[in-house]
């Protein structure tokens, strides 16, 4: 379809991410004056459509409708088109293929996608309950099974399968810890890790560790995306949505045909690289959804970084760090960042607009960078979502 | 955008509404086989992009990450693209405006929008706290506002500025739930309610009597939308997409200027029917949200069919009825059907493309309708959604 417009991202910004001492309707209103301010060239009026990411605000926050809430923190209400998006982990992601496909459609010219998560409750037990609505409810759910354990057994199987060891793990966290050292926003920006110290923090779900797994977060995060003959209006390095892929799985476990064989990111990759015109090699750096630090080694693989089984030694041979094969996760990751679910997303893209800006930290700063890709799993890793960006100039 | 491609219904189907006595998953399920039983030229394996409008699942069934549960339950996993859509009472209509958009995007040609909801809950005390979530949590919810007493407050001050009466709201009851006499999927199917009958239920939030309140209620359905090119694989009488219309007023009550004016819908009518080159008296019926007997009143006002203030008027003379004016709510209504909410906007797009193939009961058959309006309200009435479709042939 040749003759959809072009959109791209043309900028955005993200509130701190960490444990925050503010409401669900706070985080979305921080979200709309750190836009308005990183945006400089936004009018409230200009924007026509609003594409709310929010993972679980019924049990985080008691609050469902969130689109119009959202819309009156952002000073964007009264508004022409809203709509929620809800897609787990990926939920951020979902919002901005949403407002992807409506500026393609000709439904939108200026449009913003936001993503809120408020996951820190005064009770924890709570916040993990809700967190159990995840997985399939009544088969999986019910017996006990979690992010984490779920993550532990495909890190368990991985091992055993392909001699994947607990320091190559290490390796992932160590360097998505280091590049949040230098990201003011992510969660332990202020908290070093070195491999000695990532091995010796307490066991999670066996064989991952406290480092091995991205925290509960708040945090929140807006972009812009612009129609083509827009997008002059607000940046000079557009981030163009080049390649969109997606897939998904069954969602009961009983029905995987296996745990450490992501086919659906190998689909969803191609699919998003066929779209784009370009190959793995291509890329100047990748977003990955690190949730886990087996989740990135197994994303390596799948997207076709390194053969089956070694994501592992590709990581620990620094293949994915600065000055290796691609950089991966020069944000800080979800692992660095923490895991506002639905602001993940969002974050990721505010990351590729600030990298083709060359206005992150020069030391996590990718050279001269023009392909990037981003991807988000959600669930037991069973829907994957991809896009490519491609830096205008 | 001209270019764009155009869109079409091209069938759907429904499960029975009522007090189900099945899971979530289940009604998901049942969704699917309706839906292929009903579209008979639909393969699993043409479908290529998957979007579900469910309000509430994560408290009515401590389930989220919906959009692969619906997939894999319908039997359309694994699958390209899925999305969920959450927008209060209006989700369903928000999947359909998503499958839309992405079809003229070229990022789909065939688009399956389904909704599910159940809402019938061992506890009604927790189905109730559930809908407590639609409203703003800490300013209105909070201090007990749900659905019913705040149309109880809308229609008390629409009595005292217009002098409408009980007799009038009674009359919308009375006109929807005899159309759904005619339809066997609703759950009002088998109950009569003649005016008197109406007036003497008992009260809700006054002046909402039983007869003025859509019901909690379980349900699902599904319709496909296909790119102009492959419209003719599934029907002959295609009910085309050709104008849209959205408007989001403020969240939180305090911040609305009027109970009774509901500007949003005027200007998401109007930009609907703008879009699609239309005036309201080219239309042959619309599906208007009667959530309460007094919004389908308003309703009336909002889009133009009377001047402010004579919507009763304009029901109890039978403007509103077949062989009036316009014919409203000939599938029965949110009043008439029950409301599960995710399910509602793709009921009525069902019976857009039922009355256009001519396949309802003859009593409630518009007379060889080409025009059709469908509107959705959400939350406290603040986010109104419309579309406008034309029949091929």
């Amino acid at each position: 379809m040749s003759e959809n417009r072009e959109v791209a991202v043309v900028g955005g910004g993200l509130t701190k991410f960490g444990v925050r001492p503010v409401t669900w309707a706070e985080l979305a209103q921080e979200a709309g004056e750190v836009l308005f301010r990183s945006v400089p060239g936004l009018e409230a009026s200009s924007v026509d459509s609003l594409f709310v990411g929010a993972a679980e605000p019924e049990r985080f926050a008691f609050q469902s409708h969130v689109a119009p809430l959202v819309a009156e923190q952002m000073g964007l209400a009264p508004h022409r088109i809203v709509q929620r998006n809800e897609l787990a982990c990926a939920s951020g992601q979902s919002a901005i293929r949403s407002a992807y496909a409506a500026i393609r459609a000709g439904l939108s010219d200026i449009a913003v996608a936001v993503g809120v998560e408020k996951m820190n409750l005064p009770s924890m037990a709570e916040a993990n309950s809700a967190m159990a609505c995840v997985l399939d409810r009544p088969w999986d759910a019910a017996h006990g099974l979690t992010a984490p354990p779920f993550f532990a057994m495909v890190a368990q199987r991985h091992m055993l399968e392909h001699g994947t060891t607990e320091e190559q793990f290490a390796a992932v966290s160590q360097k998505n810890h280091r590049f949040a050292n230098a990201n003011p926003v992510a969660q332990f920006y202020d908290k070093k890790f070195d491999r000695e110290k990532l091995l010796r923090l307490p066991l999670v779900a066996p064989p991952l560790r406290l480092g091995d797994c991205s925290a509960m977060t708040d945090g929140a995060g807006a972009v812009v995306l612009a129609a083509a003959d827009r997008v002059r209006e607000f940046t000079d390095t557009p981030a163009w949505i080049r390649g969109t892929g997606q897939y998904s799985d069954f969602h009961n476990l009983a029905n995987m045909e296996s745990l450490t064989d992501w086919t659906g990111l190998t689909r969803a990759s191609r699919e998003a690289f066929r779209s784009a015109g370009i190959r793995p090699t291509d890329l100047d750096f990748a977003e990955l959804h690190d949730c886990f630090t087996i989740s990135e080694l197994i994303e390596y693989e799948a997207i076709g970084l390194c053969p089956k089984g070694e994501g592992g030694k590709f990581a620990a041979d620094g293949r994915s760090d600065l000055g290796g094969d691609l950089v991966v996760n020069p944000r800080g990751g979800l692992l660095g960042c923490g895991h506002p679910l639905g602001a993940t997303g969002i974050a990721q893209a505010v990351e590729v607009s600030q990298q083709f800006a060359h206005t992150v930290d020069p030391s996590r700063q990718v050279p001269d960078p023009e392909w990037a890709m981003v991807h988000n799993l959600s669930g037991s890793a069973n829907v994957h979502s991809v896009m490519i960006y491609q830096r205008g100039g």
